[in-house]
């Protein structure tokens, strides 16, 4: 009898397919792997960040790139990516942080730290990034984070209304911030230590044609100052002949680290970037029944639609991999 | 002056970006490389068939795997790819047919079959493929082409209502076209060569509960007979103690040929398919400035948001390519 419920508890928490992350590749890739017949399960909401489901996505104020809608937000479309997966019985989401993952007979074992056990017949990591952090050498970066340091313009921005802030970074999320926080604040500096910010040209032009925003190229923040919260920030070389600008928010936008930790101790092989390298064709890792996509991987080119794309890619080559190697049970 | 009317002529009709074909590929690459700031022109409605903008997704009759959307017609998936293209002032869409593209300097020269020439600095082919013909063998399959014998389920399949059709051919195309024939005929055989269909799993299961139609595993049609229109196939053997089976309509889904043409004649490396070989992550063919996406490549997994996400892919490779290599003119 004890037999027969141990059995049963397994067979109930047996998927064909279970995928480490709830953002948009996550997502995308549970809803094609539902309609291939697998079992789906989605761990994490979303893996290792605070983020709801949807991930980095529910981040972006407005998104123009996803082919098939002109304009609507991150929120929005997460929520469309998390309603087409939710629409096949197929597939379960649950707000659970993996801990480990490890190889069991044919399949894999994956726990998490609230100790349930999940066994999967293949894993895909759709585990994103998270936020590359200043670095503890400019002075007050960790005593301010939330008091004026912020890494997400869209969840703090409307604290900053009317107030004066900097962004930190040239990429184009950087840029993108800044557009966006010039909605809310008087004035919206762009501190960058390379020769020139570097958004996609679209919202360069909307930079160059913003009066709120300022461009500070060539230059590092080493200091956050401040009371209770941020005042202002010294700059490493002098901008309009001062070192010190007032600010009351600095947001930093300087680029995202892989979170590909539980794959590297599974043996996943990474880059030297600590992004997990794919066979671009299949979304295969170097570990049969593994698959990665979206912004963990090796991609050089990084948007939701490619990671939408490589999550489908991933739950086919997953249902190929399944049913080539009659993998019935775990 | 009639030098100069020449130079301006010229540039009018240069472009950073020229797509051949005008399906869901090139219009998301399109939309995307507008917004990387590319004067983009896309050629053909589509290049090499029949097919209006938008191309072979609009022969689908209901789409459920384009990531975003639960369930909507390809005609109108198509139409939000295009009218997302559109959106952009930077693109061009012209129905004009390419015959031929050469090098010419920095640059590729476009020549069209009305007379027109275009210069592009860079050459996405995203001219996808066409349906693969009955072989010459299959004695009628000439003679009754729109007769009876279509390619096209969802253009031809609401002619035969209340008719007997068959549909020959394994794959989930196969199994599509035959559930969605089932909705207008009295009944549906799907005649398949190989030992079983192969439909994607969701597709199968509507296949078993739908009792209009029956299938036919093991067998080739040898013969389509009919007076004015088709009246019968003839089987290589016999089903149910038949080999001459009574149907008004035959649909043929037994593949597709990648239109690749253009590709070669430019020096394009093509794998033995005859499909365009591409670095599955930057969409760069062999040919520097030379991009491909979509169903003409070698991809493995070939579906409209692969397509879709590869043809993103390899507008940001162009915008690269013209970036660094800093090409002003032509």
């Amino acid at each position: 009898m004890k037999k027969k419920i141990k059995d049963l508890k397994q067979k109930i928490n047996q998927y064909d397919f279970i995928i480490i992350g709830a953002g948009g590749t996550a997502l995308a890739a549970a809803m094609y792997a539902a309609r291939l017949g697998l079992k789906t399960l989605v761990l994490g909401s979303t893996y290792g960040t605070e983020l709801p489901i949807g991930g980095v996505i529910t981040t972006t104020h407005i998104v123009e790139n996803y082919p098939g809608f002109i304009r609507l937000s991150g929120v929005e479309l997460a929520k469309k990516l998390e309603e087409h997966a939710k629409s096949y019985k197929e597939v379960t989401i649950k707000n659970e942080k993996v801990s480990e993952i490890k190889k069991n007979g044919n399949c894999f074992l994956v726990s998490t730290e609230n100790k349930r056990n999940y066994v999967g017949k293949t894993i895909l990591f759709a585990t994103g990034t998270k936020w590359r952090k200043l670095p503890d050498s400019v002075k007050g970066s960790r005593e301010f984070e939330n008091k004026g340091v912020s890494y997400c313009a869209l969840c703090d921005g409307p604290l900053f209304k009317g107030k004066v802030v900097a962004v930190i970074g040239g990429s184009d999320s950087a840029a993108k911030d800044a557009l966006l926080l010039s909605e809310y604040t008087k004035k919206v500096y762009i501190i960058y230590r390379g020769e020139q910010i570097h958004p996609e040209p679209i919202n360069m032009e909307r930079i160059k044609k913003n009066k709120k925003i300022e461009i500070i190229n060539n230059t590092n923040v080493i200091e956050i100052k401040g009371k209770n919260s941020v005042e202002s920030v010294v700059l490493d070389k002098p901008y309009k002949g001062k070192k010190e600008l007032k600010v009351q928010g600095v947001f930093v936008a300087i680029g995202h680290i892989p979170i590909s930790d539980l794959a590297k101790n599974l043996g996943v092989k990474l880059n030297e970037k600590g992004e997990i390298e794919i066979n671009h064709a299949t979304s295969e890792t170097n570990i049969p029944g593994v698959y990665a996509a979206g912004d963990v991987t090796d991609k050089p080119f990084k948007q939701l639609i490619t990671g939408v794309a490589d999550g489908c890619t991933a739950a086919y080559s997953a249902y190929q991999y399944i049913t080539k190697n009659k993998i019935l049970t775990c």
